[in-house]
């Protein structure tokens, strides 16, 4: 059995060794690769996920996980082993259902489809995408009917990311948060706004990024293990568990911009950092799923970066770098400019009360575009129609509508967006547990001491990486089920007092 | 027959596109990869690699090309087709002779070699290397030992740089070369030397980058198909046509390592830019022999970039960008620091005139150690002697002596160093021959017009790729085989004139 486990990794330490090398080009693609690259990368990238799936659905693997399953049998819930073959037979049966033909017809599609994204998005027209993006919708719907059973035919493209969640599921989590958001909304954006205008001085760029570096360093995150980059769409990358990058993008008009993204990528990273070393080279190397995924990143950069505690903490150093700048403002000043509520158009820029709108607009129409209740034609005007409906505000073209986030334009529709919001949730849940476990980390953080919450974090989520399932971790973790309540509760206390009925 | 063509192209297209993305990962490893990424970043170049020669050893690869043989007979010697299948079976025949075994051993011993060199290097000390040295040695001559045949145990590490060439041959050559150099060299560094001393004022290094590219890409290097990082060792590396990169080491207290490292470096990557563009994904797409490679770099380096008509023209945009610097410097007091000769302890900082005594030092220890003349455990005091007795300077310590070069710590002993002074001679060849068809490159060069050259070089040289061996090549573009007098009679020239009799 021993050597059949050692072949098991051998392989898939090939199958991961070409992942990470598929994540180095694509890094690079976003970083510094010239013009010129593009063509030939998207091919190396293509070529690489190729091979890599061919690797990972070589008979030969399945015949050693049959082998395998016996002993897996007689181990402990709690074994590393157990976990290995576990995932590695989920991923493997998944990966067989998908005909290889399937897939390189979608990655063609997918990198022309996003070439067309890049030039569309400047017109703000979406109907030059509709033939395109109806394809999109199409190979979502091939994907989802590769499994062998579902009540949505979403569910597939959700469990892939969020393993274990349905779209009913969703639905009842993402209608009772609707609930309890909506009056919130209305309540505090009928308020008076914090002054914001000291946010849109002049903040020179490379000050901007050492200065969100430092404070992500302070959280925990390992630059000797881990590298900041610029790029126009920040996002954390994992090439082994010794190397973790995040990249930032800056806006010289708004320094809150590069600060939060990287607190929020910092937190990403820092999972990536924190899964046990020795799961390097097999599926059990990265986070266990989006929304756990999320979790992390919202919680450094929500309940810790714009917490009261920690703008205390933390303003000094960023008043030490934009000393003209910032001359005048206090430390609360700063507080209630970073959690200022109000109804806008695009996600990424949405504070985190409205945020998960925008969030839950994007799941319900993912949700019709699947099941064809709407056509990808009608798209834009959905669009339009639900932003007026749940924010009160429209874009007068689809750059800011429907054409801002790229994730349908590099990817499939369906399974994109819930990770977010079911993040949110559960960067208070975890966030909790921490607090109840170690009251002292309200006041540590106060002072900038992050290793009691960095240490429960890696002890209690991140070590795992995909180990157990996202509901076992999160039980585990927390002691309950994913729940709403201290999501709600968080907000509810913390807008109650910025903005007081 | 096209069907089957087409097949050949398709795995050659796996097989190179593994290749690029191994590219990608080493330049990362050499610019931006933080430290703790190093030992998973070495397996997964090496998993690569591997993977790379499990597709080009496949069997169904060799029949393919059995069957495309008596295609490729019935095809005239200038056709693309039948040089892709050619140089394919050459390569695969190659590749095949080498077990995997043998791979997989030395990229593991090659990785721990390297690091055991970077560890030692600062220490000035060999004899810990010894046995691991010993090994590589051993290793060496193992992969030598796959080839069918050969008269020295190193002519197939050579045949594999510099296709044609065997130790006997290259023996002949650089006698030939060494007993005209050495009086030149005499004579020279008999005369007193130029002032260099405002060579070691304070240089920014941002400047310094600036300007190197900005000369690189006036000779013609194309920044949309490129661009220029920092490294501690300046190399150019090949990821597609369309993405081509130099790096840059700056020494602030130099400004002519970078300047004229990155001229070096763009004669390379002009080189791999000018290849023809629908060679990609195929094995004729890159330069054609270590020789080959290096005269372009050197082409570019010396003839050009520290030739009196540069310098002439170049100045004033050095002296632009360092005015304090070089504040009542002329361009002829420039052309003669960048010229001046001296007997030194290190290759990368020699001067074009001794450069090529400190190659030929090398190629003699490699073949010595190959045949086993010498033993690994006497190479310092080897490299000592004959750096006295050729150079007239020892190292005090193994530092600037046999630890200096990263070569035989990072791959094999054996076909490493021969190929830059077939270069310095064949820079002097094609130049040459450029000049006789277009005189007026000459007075071209001292106006800061490179196209003419570029031009021809294309045309001769870059556009052809591997299409026709070396030998072929140089035939084919300067109208003999390869021939010392032309690099000679350059050097004789123009030190000649710097430093009369």
């Amino acid at each position: 059995m021993h050597e059949k486990l050692d072949e098991l990794r051998a392989r898939l330490r090939d199958v991961t060794d070409l992942e990470m090398a598929g994540a180095v080009l694509g890094w690079d693609q976003q970083t510094y690769m010239p013009r010129g690259g593009a063509v030939a990368r998207g091919r190396q990238m293509a070529t690489l996920a190729r091979i890599r799936h061919e690797k990972f659905t070589d008979p030969a693997l399945g015949h050693l996980l049959d082998a395998l399953a016996p002993y897996a049998d007689t181990l402990g819930a709690d074994s590393d082993d157990a976990a290995l073959i576990r995932v590695t037979q989920r991923d493997y049966d998944r990966a067989l259902r998908i005909p290889p033909t399937l897939l390189v017809a979608f990655y063609e599609h997918s990198a022309s489809m996003y070439e067309a994204w890049v030039d569309a998005r400047p017109t703000g027209d979406f109907r030059p995408l509709t033939d395109g993006f109806a394809r999109t919708v199409d190979f979502s719907r091939q994907f989802a009917a590769c499994a062998p059973s579902y009540d949505h035919i979403a569910d597939p493209l959700i469990d892939a990311a969020d393993y274990g969640m349905r779209a009913v599921d969703i639905q009842r989590i993402f209608g009772e948060l609707r609930a309890r958001l909506v009056p919130l909304v209305e309540r505090v954006t009928a308020h008076e706004r914090p002054d914001t205008r000291f946010l849109g001085r002049d903040y020179p760029a490379a000050t901007q990024l050492a200065l969100a570096l430092q404070l992500g360093t302070q959280f925990g995150y390992d630059t000797q293990r881990g590298r900041q980059d610029l790029t126009h769409h920040p996002f954390a990358t994992r090439f082994s568990n010794g190397d973790v990058r995040i990249t930032t993008r800056v806006n010289p008009h708004d320094p809150t911009d590069a600060l939060f993204s990287t607190l929020h990528e910092c937190g990403h990273a820092m999972y990536e950092q924190g899964v046990a070393a020795h799961y390097d080279g097999t599926l059990l190397a990265s986070g266990v799923s989006a929304g756990v995924h999320e979790s992390q990143s919202r919680l450094w950069e929500n309940l810790v970066g714009r917490s009261r505690a920690f703008c205390a903490y933390a303003f000094p150093q960023i008043q030490a770098a934009f000393p003209q700048q910032l001359a005048g403002v206090t430390a609360e000043q700063w507080y209630r400019a970073v959690n200022d509520v109000s109804r806008s158009l695009i996600r990424t820029d949405a504070d985190e009360l409205t945020y998960n709108l925008h969030v839950i607009i994007r799941f319900d129409l993912e949700l019709a575009l699947l099941d064809g209740s709407l056509a990808p034609r009608d798209l834009p005007d959905a669009w339009r129609a639900r932003y007026q409906r749940d924010l009160g505000v429209a874009s007068p073209d689809d750059k800011d509508g429907v054409l801002q986030d790229v994730h349908w334009y590099a990817g499939v529709v369906g399974g994109s967006f819930q990770g977010y919001t079911l993040g949110n949730i559960l960067s208070a849940q975890f966030y909790n547990a921490a607090v109840q476990t170690h009251p002292q980390i309200t006041t540590e953080v106060a002072h900038g001491e992050f290793g009691t919450l960095h240490g429960w974090l890696r002890e209690n989520v991140y070590q795992h990486g995909r180990k157990y399932t996202p509901t076992e971790l999160i039980a585990r973790a927390s002691g309950q089920p994913m729940t709403i309540e201290p999501y709600i509760a968080y907000l509810e206390a913390k807008y109650g007092e910025l903005y007081p009925a």
